[in-house]
């Protein structure tokens, strides 16, 4: 089974950040692939997906708040306006799997189910859209048929595939504006780091194909639910933004908690996933169980994030020669240091000789912005 | 290498706990193994112990804050009063592993290291005394001596020298007031779950060795560290207080969430941990992802926890028969339930052959009290 999913109502993005990533792009090289040239997704799209969160509950009778229903999108939708997440980037409303009806419409279409969707999709489109989000929502497809290229590479394509066909991302990216790399997530620490530890075993071949117009998707944000403990929803964000992954919440925006909400709606962890020079990072090293990624930004910024993977004690000190970050240009010769996660602290001024000292929780993250000095 | 945990300055158990005790079990059975007639010990132990949180960092001069030393633990000694911490029942200040020197005083004896315990073991029991706590501590022995048995049987006793070995567990029960079953337990979900797997494979083994004087011990509470979600730090909680477990912390105090306080310091749920009938919970049944683990308590109440092993998704409905529960006679003919965790909630009157129904969150625990209504 081959999966799609289809943006409603989604417009090309502002010009004004197609002109700021084309600038920030000379300063490194032309993106290795052609990107799929629809105008969507220059950043990595931001949004909420019912999938990890409520799967395929059809049952409305026994639990009518937690089906999968017009009135659960419907929900989301207003708490999406209400409670800040469309201020923070969050703009996609998207339906996974189970939405439709087992038969066909009179026309021979597939149709949304008729007691849970009473209006259709067409409906709750309309109520989405009048709310200034867009809808996603995706269509399943047991067959190639005449767009069977796109929909065979867009989304979901689990790894037990790929042993005899590791895929093209050169040519996937002509085709899709995020593709999942790997297996469904689920809410459990195990899941997040196989993501990371496959992401960053593969990031020869993935890191590179990313880039505005096209994402590697390691899935949804499970930040919120009931796995994760807070220091490693810290590093799931932490990493999404390292990682220039598709933003994709899967949890109850009727019951999260504040730190959570947080989290999540972090506007400078956002801005690193939203960097308009659309890189993405990668692990630089690995020492024993202190893992670093960067990132570079726009304006010769750069992220970096650093990893505690140990899973016992307390927090571990780390120390970490500025030299050796961002290809030796980072620091270079001196740059303005924001701890952003787990707690925001301005670190101050360090000149390219200095030596950064930070203590990281077990399975945490701590998330770093390395910036140029402002001249004065 | 084998090793012993000393209890310094503990004197018995109040006496009205005993009679209760002994009034109990004769509603059960006599106990199935004779107990260490210590006197202590007559109700799992409850305190907090280094190890997991603060292993065997001994580098005082990087790590002030954080390396095994007096000081630590005359914090946290102050902690434990000031916080609420012995009021609740947590009277075991427990220095585990690396306190001692590399050389042996004048004498011969073991020492404890100079630099980092300038008052040696004694001036930190003093201090712990006059603080109303008690104080353990772990002597290490390389070889048998004569009080060899004592040694071997008494604690950490790792999984892997048991293939070959299947304790005895009727003789272990003569020498210790507890002893750990399986390997040392992490700041991790996956840890918890080995344990309590462990755990209820071994039940038939392992149970009805428990009583008052001697304890099955699964390791310790990880409880407020960085490695577990709130709703797993609830099914610790809950399976702990439900196997009779010690309560044996290793967190920081000086750094705990109120939340991950609250949740240790529980008084209902310590109630059920300390319950002086003294028998150990089991596993009743494993349906699909649920659970359900209960534990006779004294006044013909029970305990039930219902776990939820699913780690995708939202809360699980489960509904459960309550003559199922209890040996048929925990709701026979009727009962109060409490809910205690995740929150506490009066569920009211219910009759044997009604039915409760509950959500339990993915990875999440319910605990409930099952009584006999009040004659009135």
């Amino acid at each position: 089974m081959v999966v799609t999913r289809s943006l409603m109502g989604a417009g090309p993005q502002p010009s004004c950040m197609l002109a700021l990533s084309f600038l920030a792009l000379v300063l490194w090289s032309a993106p290795g692939a052609r990107a799929l040239d629809n105008g969507l997704s220059l950043t990595p799209t931001m949004g909420w997906l019912h999938w990890e969160r409520f799967l395929c509950n059809v049952d409305c009778e026994a639990e009518p708040d937690s089906c999968v229903s017009e009135q659960l999108f419907m929900q989301m939708a207003d708490l999406m306006v209400s409670d800040g997440w469309k201020d923070a980037g969050y703009q996609y409303l998207c339906i996974d799997d189970c939405w439709m009806a087992h038969t066909r419409d009179v026309k021979g279409n597939l149709q949304a189910d008729p007691q849970r969707f009473p209006g259709g999709i067409r409906r709750l489109a309309n109520y989405v859209h009048s709310k200034g989000l867009k809808l996603g929502y995706k269509q399943m497809s047991l067959a190639l048929n005449r767009t069977g290229r796109s929909i065979v590479y867009s989304c979901e394509w689990p790894l037990y595939m790929l042993p005899f066909h590791q895929p093209n991302y050169t040519e996937i990216r002509q085709y899709c504006n995020h593709w999942r790399n790997f297996g469904d997530i689920s809410d459990s620490w195990q899941s997040v780091k196989n993501i990371l530890d496959w992401s960053a075993l593969h990031q020869d071949t993935i890191v590179d194909v990313a880039g505005p117009g096209g994402w590697n998707d390691p899935d949804m944000l499970v930040i919120g639910n009931f796995g994760l403990s807070w220091d490693q929803q810290v590093t799931q964000m932490a990493l999404w933004a390292i990682m220039a992954a598709p933003l994709l919440m899967s949890n109850d925006l009727r019951h999260i908690s504040p730190q959570a909400k947080a989290l999540l709606q972090d506007k400078d962890v956002i801005a690193i996933n939203q960097d308009p020079l659309g890189k993405q990072g990668y692990r630089l090293r690995k020492q024993g169980d202190i893992e670093v990624w960067e990132r570079p930004l726009a304006s010769l910024s750069w992220a970096v994030a650093i990893r505690n993977l140990k899973e016992i004690g307390g927090p571990s000190p780390y120390t970490m020669s500025l030299a050796s970050l961002g290809r030796a240009v980072a620091c270079n010769p001196a740059c303005v240091i924001t701890q952003l996660l787990p707690v925001k602290e301005e670190l101050g001024f360090f000149e390219w000789i200095s030596v950064l000292k930070t203590r990281i929780n077990p399975t945490g993250t701590v998330l770093l912005q390395i910036k140029k000095p402002t001249l004065s």
